[in-house]
């Protein structure tokens, strides 16, 4: 892929997300709905090349053992990053520590009742123990992606759900670790304790280490880098710190390298130079995140229902069934929440969302056999049909304004405040 | 390679983009230098890799025809697309043209006399007709990056001289097409007095429809984006028309994308969102610019000079006489523009980098076999050093002050405007 065949790429996605962000908008939903859709569309028809040679579970999972990709997911993997970065950023990590109880139990719960629901789903539906096993695992864990996209476009970004939701997808994305350790033992015939729980330590062990060793670092090479005369050094800086985190979250944590972002962005939002930040990341973040999202619609697997057949039927069955028990799995988490003045419905459907942690559990289950191909295909639309139902049910229930800007510190707002020059 | 693997390299690349900029300030010195510099030292070293498997030649050369680059390559290009898309932002297209005969007159004399020049110091080293005839060639045109940069590093860039060197070295670039075509048909034995018009033409009508077509478009559009509710939309409108403009200079006529761009900026630099354009482009490109210059000191073959061997011995010595052949060459020109009140020895001196071009003509002769690989080497080197005395020459002839963060409305500027929200 030559320079000038990625620009395409990248005009004819940023086409796409804005085409589709700006009808969504008219019609009174988040832009993230209209940039999946947009995905959607131009996916199968202008960027149909890409869906054909470049698989949907290369998008979402991504770690040291995966091969060359294209530049464009390379961009969107920056996207996500970024957008994880600018929601840490968002975040006081006081009040979200305040806050771990209650993001602790809506994790556990959710991830509990998904498991076993989806489990016994499957096993309704006659599938193997193996494979309900695997299916129970793979819609156990939210992905934070979308939500926190969401409640961005909201305008929600600080809300006190926001926080629980965040801080929950946080805690899931470590149990989904330690399931995954199990899991693999069990698919490779060996049960292994031991290694869950290094790996459940490892994983807390950096979070705790990132976050006390930055909060006591991060001003300190902030202040640094603000004494710096070349351009951008400050901007630059915060970028440097949050690609680093992300890298040790995956290779020292084995977590997903978004993790790290979020890590980053809290620690650097109690610096002085948080508004910097969050001004300087705007304009980049705002070309990297809707490629994730426009890919991400490009690539989902509609042409895989066919409800001429048996088994194709069998298929959109296991999907609405496994869509059910994964979306009132997450609400009755949400409802249960013990904290008072809170929209608790929204933080259930905020947990609705599966992502990274499905990809990868499909990815194992295929592999080991466990899963059928009809399975692994319900498995993927039950990310696909989350990930649309999201933005416009949090908008429901949020009731919110139609303030689709999202962020501290949006371009236009800066563009009003800075006099013509 | 995966998303860590990049994160990685790009974290270095930051580092060393920071790290060399900031040195260079505090030895009076533009950042530019520095980042060249930091470049060379972390590409022997930490970016090791990436020179052995990479070729010099890969970073400069982009075309339809190139093969897949790595991801930081991609990133590289696009910096150079958003270093002359700045650059066009920030040059006022009327003054431009008023200086147009200025412009072409330096481009003609540069050129003339850097062909001939090359040519018969050739001749003189014993090197064949036609081996001196493509260095001649190769060395006829200036490449816009490294003075772009230079100006924007001295807070030169709307300065008369500034826009003299940018409109003489879009001409360069034209021309240059003109003998490649010719040159191209010789290397096959076909001269083609015909094909080099139809590019020429092609070249020149490129520009013209760009320009005047999209100063009747540009406002309208950058008019509905403005309308548009979703976030950033005339940022990325106004990206989405630079990298068209991009795609449309190399596919439709032959040039440089990074032509392309300086169009699009000379045209939306007449819209109202000017300022707009200039300060949310200004984040993104001081990621992407930095990356450029770092791999293009990576990259160098310092490496390829043996003092120790009579060939090697040939090679510094056809380097010393081409690059003092090619900085002579240009200087003339410049000092001897027609334009009243002007710093004509900086317009020489900025018109000296070399580039692009080059790099077309060696890859082109060492194919055809004119160029020994002494002699290609001898003219990679001539690159390395137009490039690595321009900065530091233009800072001491335009005897500015040192003001190194460069760009009309820089992030520190903004921050200052900007009353903490």
């Amino acid at each position: 892929m030559n320079v000038d065949q990625f620009l395409l790429d990248l005009v004819v996605v940023l086409f796409a997300a804005k085409a589709g962000g700006e009808i969504a908008h008219r019609l009174n939903q988040p832009a993230v709905l209209g940039e999946l859709l947009g995905g959607m569309i131009f996916g199968a028809s202008v960027l149909g090349v890409l869906a054909s040679h470049v698989h949907f579970l290369q998008l979402l999972t991504i770690g040291p053992k995966s091969s060359s990709y294209p530049v464009l997911f390379i961009c969107a993997q920056i996207g996500m990053i970024l957008l994880l970065f600018e929601a840490g950023l968002e975040t006081d990590m006081d009040e979200l520590f305040k806050l771990g109880v209650s993001a602790l139990w809506v994790a556990c719960l959710g991830v509990v009742l998904s498991f076993v629901g989806g489990y016994f789903a499957m096993r309704l539906m006659h599938v193997s123990n193996a494979g309900a096993l695997f299916v129970g695992a793979a819609i156990s864990a939210t992905s934070v992606g979308i939500t926190a996209r969401s409640f961005s476009d909201l305008d929600k970004s600080r809300s006190k759900e926001a926080k629980i939701v965040l801080g929950a997808a946080v805690a899931d994305d470590i149990i989904g670790l330690i399931i995954l350790a199990v899991m693999s033992g069990f698919a490779m015939n060996r049960m292994s304790a031991v290694g869950a729980c290094k790996t459940a330590v490892a994983a807390v062990l950096f979070l705790v280490v990132a976050v006390v060793l930055g909060r006591y670092l991060a001003p300190k090479i902030m202040d640094l880098a603000h004494r710096m005369k070349t351009r951008s050094a400050l901007a630059t800086a915060s970028l440097i710190f949050c690609f680093i985190l992300a890298i040790l979250a995956n290779y020292a944590a084995g977590l997903s390298p978004i993790i790290g972002a979020f890590a980053a962005g809290l620690v650097l939002a109690k610096t002085s130079h948080k508004l910097h930040f969050i001004k300087q990341l705007q304009p980049v973040a705002s070309v990297f995140i809707p490629v994730f999202f426009v890919l991400t619609g490009a690539l989902m697997p509609v042409n895989a229902i066919n409800p001429a057949s048996a088994a194709g039927r069998t298929v959109i069955l296991q999907t609405l069934l496994l869509f059910a028990v994964a979306a009132i799995a997450k609400v009755i988490a949400g409802v249960s929440v013990p904290e008072r003045n809170t929209n608790r419905i929204a933080v259930g459907v905020g947990m609705i969302p599966r992502g990274e942690v499905v990809l990868i559990f499909a990815g194992y289950g295929i592999q080991s056999g466990a899963l059928s191909q009809g399975l692994y295909t319900a498995v993927l639309l039950v990310v696909m049909l989350t990930t649309f139902v999201t933005p416009p049910l949090l908008k429901a229930v949020l009731g919110s304004s139609s303030n689709e800007k999202g962020g501290l510190l949006t371009s236009e707002a800066v563009q009003q405040t800075v006099p013509a020059a």
